[in-house]
C-alpha cells in the first residue's frame, strides 16, 4: 500500500473539504454531490486516466460536517482505498438494471435529513457526469431531499489555489517551458505539422509530463486562421508562424500556455503584432490586482492592444487554470467574477494581423496580494526563429 | 481551406445521418440533440482536442430529414466550416447571461413542429455535456416540444461500424502493436514505472498516434492489484509482471488493448494463468457469432477460464470500442445487448492468480458474419521477458 496516487498529504484534502463546508454553510447546503474527475480529484486525491471510459458513473458526497463518502464502481475500490477517503461504498458497474442509483439514493438518505438541500454543480463550466435519466431517478428517490445549484460553493473554493496547488501548476509550466525550448529539435521548414505535434508531445513527456491532455496549434503565412484544429500533414513553409499551445499534466495539474515561432525571418507585420501582445501582457502583469473583476482583465488587455495600434481578437482573453485545462472565470466583457488572491489564471491576448489571420500569446500567473506572479517562463519579446 | 480535419469523405457522414434518421423514424423521434465530443464527431467529422476545455457547450441537431445543424461557440466556426455541415449558428461563448440557451431554443423551435419529440442520450454510457441548469432552461423554452430518451437510436447506429471506421481502428491497433513490440527500449529491471509509462507514450507517438488519451498499467510480483492506478516512481523488479493498456488515438479512433511482460523469467503460476487467458481468448474467437448477446461473450470467456482451472476476475470481460476508449455493450452476466455484424469489441478476460493478484489480457476484434476478425496483432502465448 503506497500513497503515490494521493499527490498531496491528506491534510491538503481535509483543508479543501473544510473550506467547502464553510461555503456550504454560508449557502444553506447540507451536502455536495460531485460527479466529475476534477471535483472528485479535488476532494479525494483520486487520480486516474480511467475516466476516459464513459462506461461508469462515480460519486463523492461532501456532507455538511465530517469526511467525504465515495459511492463508486468496485473497479475503483483499490485506488480509492489508497486516498484519505475512509467510507467507500461500491457496486459492480456497469449494471444495466441499476447502475449505482439505489446505492447512491440509500447513501444520501442515510447521511442526510429529510429536508436536506444537496448542492450539485449545475451552472457555467459544469456538467453532470452521469446519465441524465439516472440523475432524474436519484432526484425522485431522495425526495423530500432536493438537488439545488451547488456551482458557486464549489467554484468559490476551487478557484483559490493552495500553495501546494500553485507549486504543482508551476511544475507543469516548467515542463512545458523546457519542451518549448527544445522546439528546434522537432520543428522547422519542411517538417509536416502533424509530425511537429507528435514530436512536441514526446518532448513534453521527456521533460516530465505524466500525460499530455492538450496540444493544439496552427501554422500559416503571417499568422493562423484558427487555434483549435488538429494538425494537418502539410509541411511548414518559410514565412509561416507556428503556434503550439499545451495543457501538459503533472500530478493531476495542468499548465496552459502557448508559444510562437517564425519559420525563417520574422516579417515586420508579425514583429509589430507579437510585440503588441507581449507588451499588453506586461502592462496587465503590472496592473492586475485582487479586487478587480474578470472583465477588468479583459479591459486591461484590450486597451493595451488598442494603444499599440493592434486590433484585439474576439473571444475571451484569459481564464482560470488548475485541475482542468481551463477553469472559470473568463476574461470577457461580461464576466463579473471577482479576482482573488491565490487564483491561477491565464493572460491570453489575441490580435488580428492584416489579412484576417491572427496571433495569440499566453502566460500563466498566480494572483498575489501585490499583483501577478508568473508561473510560466516568460515568452521572449522577439519571436524565436526556426531554421 | 483543406479538409484534413474531416477524416472521412462527406458521404461517410451522410450515411451515418441516414442510418440515424431511419432509427429515429422507427422510434418516433423528430430530432436528436447531441452534446458530446463522440456523438458530434460521429455525425459531423468535427475533431478537436479543444473539448478538453469545459468552458463551453456545443450542440448538433439531427433533424428527422435533412442535414445536421450545428449550434456552437464562435471559436469553432472556422473548424466546423471545414466539415460537411452547412448550417452553423454561433454565439460568443462563454456568455454568463445566456450561454447558447436562447440560440439553441430558437434553432430547435424553428426546425421542429410544436409536438416534436427530441431524443437526447440519457441512458447508460451517456452524459449530457452542458450545464444541467441550462438543459432545464432549454427544456422549458422549447415546450410543448419535449426531450425524450434518444440513447437507443444513437447506440444502435454507432455500435455497427462502417468499413472506414474499422480501418481507422485497425490503424490505431497497429500503432499500439508496434509500440508494444518496442517495449524493451523503455522497460526493464530498475526502470521506474512512471518513466516506463512516459516512454511508452512517446513510442506510441513515434509510431503514429495523434495523441494518447489513455495509458494505464501496473507492475508487481506475480501479478498486480489493480489496473487503473497512475504509475508510481518505484523501479521494476525481477519477478514483476508489467502490464500496459493503451487507448491511442489516430484520426479520432481508439485502440484499447494491453500486453503483459515479465521482468526476468516467467514463474509457473504466471505462465499457467497467462496461458489460460490466452486460450480463453482463442476459444471465444472461435465461438463468438452475431446474434449472441453481450452476456454470451461473458459466459464464453468465463467458462473457458474455469475449464482451465483459473478463477475469472470480477467486472466486465470486454466491451465496445471506437470513438471513445470504451463503448457499450459490456460483457457482463446482465447485458442483453445483441451482438451484431460490424461491431468492434474487446475481449478482455481477467483472472486471479494466487495471493489475490490478477492478470488481464485484451484483444480488439470486429465481429463478422462468420465470427471475430482480429484488429489487434495477436498477443504471444508466451509472455515476453524483459531484461
Amino acid at each position: 500500500m503506497t500513497d503515490h496516487s494521493l499527490v498531496f498529504p491528506a491534510a491538503e484534502y481535509a483543508g479543501r473539504v473544510a473550506r467547502l463546508q464553510a461555503e456550504m454553510a454560508r449557502r444553506g447546503l447540507d451536502a455536495l454531490l460531485l460527479t466529475t474527475p476534477a471535483d472528485i480529484f479535488y476532494v479525494s486525491g483520486f487520480l486516474t486516466r480511467f475516466w476516459e471510459s464513459p462506461a461508469r458513473p462515480w460519486f463523492v458526497i461532501v456532507p455538511a460536517a465530517g469526511d467525504p463518502v465515495a459511492v463508486i464502481p468496485s473497479i475503483g475500490a483499490e485506488l480509492m482505498g489508497r486516498t484519505w477517503i475512509k467510507t467507500i461504498r461500491t457496486w459492480d458497474a456497469p449494471n444495466p438494471e441499476d447502475d449505482g442509483v439505489s446505492l447512491l439514493v440509500d447513501t444520501l438518505c442515510g447521511l442526510l435529513p429529510d429536508r436536506a438541500r444537496i448542492g450539485v454543480p449545475m451552472g457555467m463550466e459544469t456538467h453532470l457526469r452521469m446519465p441524465v435519466a439516472d440523475y432524474t431517478r436519484v432526484a425522485a428517490g431522495i425526495a423530500p431531499r432536493s438537488f439545488v445549484d451547488g456551482t458557486a460553493a464549489v467554484q468559490r473554493v476551487r478557484e483559490v489555489k493552495s500553495e501546494a496547488e500553485i507549486e504543482a501548476i508551476r511544475t507543469a509550466c516548467a515542463i512545458a517551458g523546457r519542451a518549448f525550448a527544445r522546439m528546434p529539435e522537432v520543428a522547422g521548414a519542411g517538417r509536416p505539422l502533424d509530425q511537429v505535434f507528435r514530436g512536441f508531445q514526446a518532448l513534453l513527456l521527456q521533460e516530465g509530463a505524466d500525460w499530455v491532455s492538450y496540444v493544439a496549434g496552427a501554422a500559416g503565412p503571417g499568422g493562423y486562421a484558427d487555434v483549435i484544429s488538429p494538425a494537418s500533414p502539410d509541411p511548414l513553409q518559410p514565412g509561416d508562424v507556428l503556434m503550439l499551445d499545451t495543457g501538459a499534466v503533472r500530478n493531476g495539474y495542468f499548465c496552459d500556455f502557448d508559444r510562437n515561432f517564425s519559420v525563417g525571418p520574422v516579417s515586420d507585420a508579425i514583429r509589430h503584432t507579437h510585440a503588441a501582445l507581449w507588451h499588453a501582457t506586461e502592462d496587465t502583469l503590472a496592473a492586475l490586482r485582487p479586487g478587480m473583476l474578470a472583465r477588468d482583465a479583459h479591459r486591461l488587455l484590450s486597451e493595451a492592444l488598442v494603444k499599440r495600434d493592434t486590433r484585439p481578437g474576439g473571444g475571451r482573453l484569459g481564464h482560470g487554470l488548475g485541475i482542468t485545462l481551463t477553469e472559470w472565470p473568463s476574461f470577457t466583457p461580461l464576466d463579473t467574477t471577482p479576482l482573488r488572491e491565490g487564483m491561477v489564471l491565464t493572460l491570453e491576448p489575441g490580435a488580428l494581423v492584416d489579412t484576417g489571420r491572427m496571433l495569440v500569446h499566453e502566460e500563466n500567473i498566480v494572483l498575489r496580494a501585490g499583483g501577478p506572479e508568473l508561473l510560466s517562463p516568460r515568452a521572449p519579446l522577439d519571436m524565436p526563429e526556426l531554421a
